[in-house]
């Protein structure tokens, strides 16, 4: 890029923690709110958001421990509105919950659109200047750095330009450090987003200007990025996007798009490559998954499935790859599919055998037994403890831990108690039979405890594996009932994780494939236990 | 909006059957292929690309039973790429196979970026254009619209616009309709693609300009808006963004952003409240579910939580929201307080119960029982006859055609012979009890058969029934083995087509829910067999 703002500093303004805790879903204790904090510090963010003190009293204690924490570089900041209209400032206690929480910084909103003032807020609009005049003059003088948030500041601009602009002067008279314009219903484009930037910029030449985007067009990402390319020198978004309604704009790709290829200074450079165990973290304390097909970040962003995208890539990775994966900590993935070749198969058989040629028998025996199984309905790029168990077995590298003798589920309707399925199984460990009965929501769960009461009794270890993932696929549905289906299962020790595949017409038996293969991997670096 | 391209029409070429199938975890079968055609028809998508016939030879069975859907509106269009550097057209088997799909366009690639002419293809440039040039030209002979999806178009015109752009007048030359500039790595901005774009309409000023994008930086949407903008007439996407890596353009986003917020003509008006329900209906054929917060059509997109923005809507609903919900079919949810649409809902009802009045208490009743159901895991998206089963039983037009007394199904392994299942099961039809058993491929299978037998001295018209579909979700994957489960089931009885749905942790259980429902819509109409 040939830009002449090149290697100019972009704040990143995370919000996780307070807009992002409007999302349908997320909740945060307070261990994760402070868990969250250390995660965004350490890649070295500008400002976190850490919560509206005066919308919760419970915040309180948080912020106080918060504010106790040792941050790399992250200024904390609190959330609230601009005073009451019938209030001064001083007797304002949403204000004074600001500055209570004892961080150094402040971020608040005040109303742009007049349509807001005079209908939501009943407020006259001569008042409203007022409130946020005073309002940051009040914040300052005790000291705080002052971002204004100027509400629904692109709105109010389309409608009544001369009255947003009031606000912000309002704003910059109270001495507010940055005038930060809010798309709060997330309906513009950045067109308008990156026109309207430049005449604020224009008009308010010596104060920053920040960006805060939702996404409900679908648009926040290129919004931003765009504010920032028409002068906008501060981000406000939450790291994966967490928000209300359609999420704010999500950080995670907006760092790399403005540093990776716009030139940009939004974090340390050598905290790029945090980036995407950055994201798994932040989706971990927040319960939930980071988007496989997430910009930047996924786990399916530089996957390639297409056969000719894949060998393009291995010729040069700059034909298929927009930005070298190694970069924001991610990696590029062939996925296995009748469309992809030996070349990517060769590569993923690497990480189990590295010296395994090309063109020896063994890999054409791997790959064979591989169509053989794609055929039945297998399926392995998202089940990579069954790929390896596969190639281990062509190899002569695995031994099984333990043979069925039989199992039978019976389930019922109606059923007595509180469970529909009954399992019992009989296992043989060495010489050693074993047979345990155990019942479940399900036939597959009853048979799933009935296993791990059977081989616990061998190997302990085994105590510590949970399934955390369950998926069904019926794979030729116009077969209905006697379909084939495709199970996989995802299984956690606690510190590493695996996936692994079953597929049989009989979704009990697919999941059993399934479970087997999960517990095979767990113990194939595991002996046959001494007491046998 | 003050546009003086207001009201101008803009094209909707969808490819969820073809770049979408490039996702990691997509997989279509025949019949879901067939079922997402129809659903994007029915909205008035002008394109659907139905696959690549030259890459899997089993697609052209597909192609051929597509080719003979009645559509409304959409054109099928098979892709391909340009012929192989050693042959001529009439040599190469690709352009055959698009001739022998039997569809009205072809969409075929053409390499804009010379690095991947020379390291990639390994071609000259000079053959390169000429491949474009006959491939078209071949096409448009044999009576096909030929639409030239220009590869890396913008990746190769930053580097050598000179060469990108002779590539476009190459497909000219060869009698391209449309010029589909593509950004194949999904690495473009906003302003990028405008201005390409603006000066690519300004070369090319007779022939009709489209857009393809990829989300790598989360910002396919807003690049397919503003090459609108900049005077595309075409815009390319997936209905849901699926896509290889990040996806592609999302136009389940895009069509509403263009049609509602910026005044062109996508699709016909009236087809514009259908977007959320195809929404679902395609995650659901895909066997995945829509992001809660998409922006448009996902479940939260009107969804407020904080008080303050619910507060807002219910004064002036434009003060939090973008675009009225019901516009694209979706609905303002709030939060705190459960309030949902029953406007929606009505919509549905009234498909059962035409006259029922929107203040009815039997709406009430139907609307808090499908809350009821919804909270259970229940969705009747794609299961509408089990819908009209819950309209009728709360209006008492219902009667049910048997009772269940019990079943019994056991599942071993190993097992005799060639059945792991059997079912036992025991019903009551008026007075009289009639018991059966069958074997079956896994357990539902079984129970299926043994309903099915059991039934059919009854009501000997359920002889002709018969399940096409059938569908497992898994709703929360980390509960795993314990989770609960959705069974989708589609019957026909030759004649009509009907989806019914059952919800329990235990999968037996749920398929049972969902064939009950499957044979009491079938026998709604009937009576009580004559001979009781």
């Amino acid at each position: 890029m040939d830009d002449p703002q090149k290697n100019r500093r972009v704040e990143i303004f995370d919000s996780t923690l307070r807009d992002g805790a409007q999302a349908e879903g997320i909740a945060f204790s307070v261990e994760d709110k402070l868990r969250i904090i250390t995660a965004l510090d350490r890649i070295g963010l500008h400002y976190i958001e850490a919560g509206n003190p005066g919308s919760n009293p419970k915040d309180m204690e948080f912020f106080r421990r918060a504010a106790a924490l040792k941050l790399e570089r992250a200024r904390l900041v609190a959330f609230g509105s601009t005073r009451h209209k019938n209030l001064r400032p001083e007797e304002d206690k949403n204000l004074a919950s600001l500055l209570a929480s004892g961080v150094p910084a402040a971020a608040i909103f005040g109303k742009c659109w007049d349509l807001h003032v005079t209908q939501i807020l009943n407020a006259s609009l001569e008042e409203n200047l007022r409130m946020i005049q005073e309002s940051c003059a009040f914040l300052k003088q005790a000291g705080k750095e002052v971002i204004f948030d100027a509400e629904h500041f692109f709105d109010g601009y389309k409608r009544n330009p001369a009255y947003a602009t009031a606000a912000l002067s309002a704003a910059v008279e109270g001495g507010a450090d940055c005038l930060t314009l809010c798309d709060t219903n997330g309906g513009c484009f950045p067109h308008e987003i990156s026109a309207v930037v430049k005449k604020i910029r224009a008009a308010f030449p010596s104060i920053r200007v920040g960006i805060h985007c939702h996404n409900d067009t679908g648009c926040a990402a290129a919004d931003s990025v765009e504010a920032v390319l028409a002068g906008a020198v501060q981000v406000q978004g939450t790291y994966l996007g967490f928000g209300e309604r359609c999420g704010n704009a999500n950080l995670s790709s907006i760092i790399p798009s403005l540093q990776l290829k716009l030139g940009y200074a939004c974090i340390p450079e050598e905290n790029l490559h945090l980036l995407t165990a950055t994201a798994l973290e932040v989706a971990e304390i927040a319960n939930t998954s980071v988007k496989k097909n997430e910009p930047y970040v996924g786990r399916s962003a530089f996957a390639h499935k297409a056969g000719m995208h894949a060998d393009g890539v291995l010729k040069c990775s700059q034909s298929f790859e927009h930005i070298d994966p190694e970069a924001v900590g991610n990696e590029r993935r062939f996925l296995m599919s009748e469309m992809s070749g030996r070349t990517a198969v060769l590569r993923k058989i690497h990480r189990v055998a590295p010296d395994l040629d090309r063109d020896a028998p063994e890999t054409f025996a791997i790959i064979n037994e591989l169509k053989r199984l794609e055929h039945l309905g297998y399926q392995f790029e998202g089940a990579e403890g069954s790929f390896e168990l596969l190639v281990r077995r062509q190899l002569g590298l695995f031994h099984s831990s333990f043979q069925l003798v039989s199992y039978k589920v019976l389930d019922e309707l109606p059923y007595d108690e509180s469970h529909s399925s009954t399992a019992t199984i009989k296992v043989r460990v060495g010489d050693k039979l074993q047979i345990s009965a155990a019942e479940g929501d399900g036939p597959v769960n009853a048979l799933d405890s009935a296993l791990r009461e059977a081989l616990c009794v061998f190997y302990p270890c085994l105590h510590k594996v949970r399934l955390i993932d369950y998926k069904v696929r019926v794979m030729e549905p116009k077969d209905a009932t006697a379909a084939t289906v495709r199970v996989l299962i995802t299984s956690t020790d606690g510190d590493e994780v695996w996936s692994t595949v079953g597929v049989s017409a009989d979704v009990i038996e697919a999941s059993w494939f399934a479970l087997v293969d999960s517990i095979e991997y767990k113990l194939r670096a595991e002996q046959l236990p001494d007491k046998l």
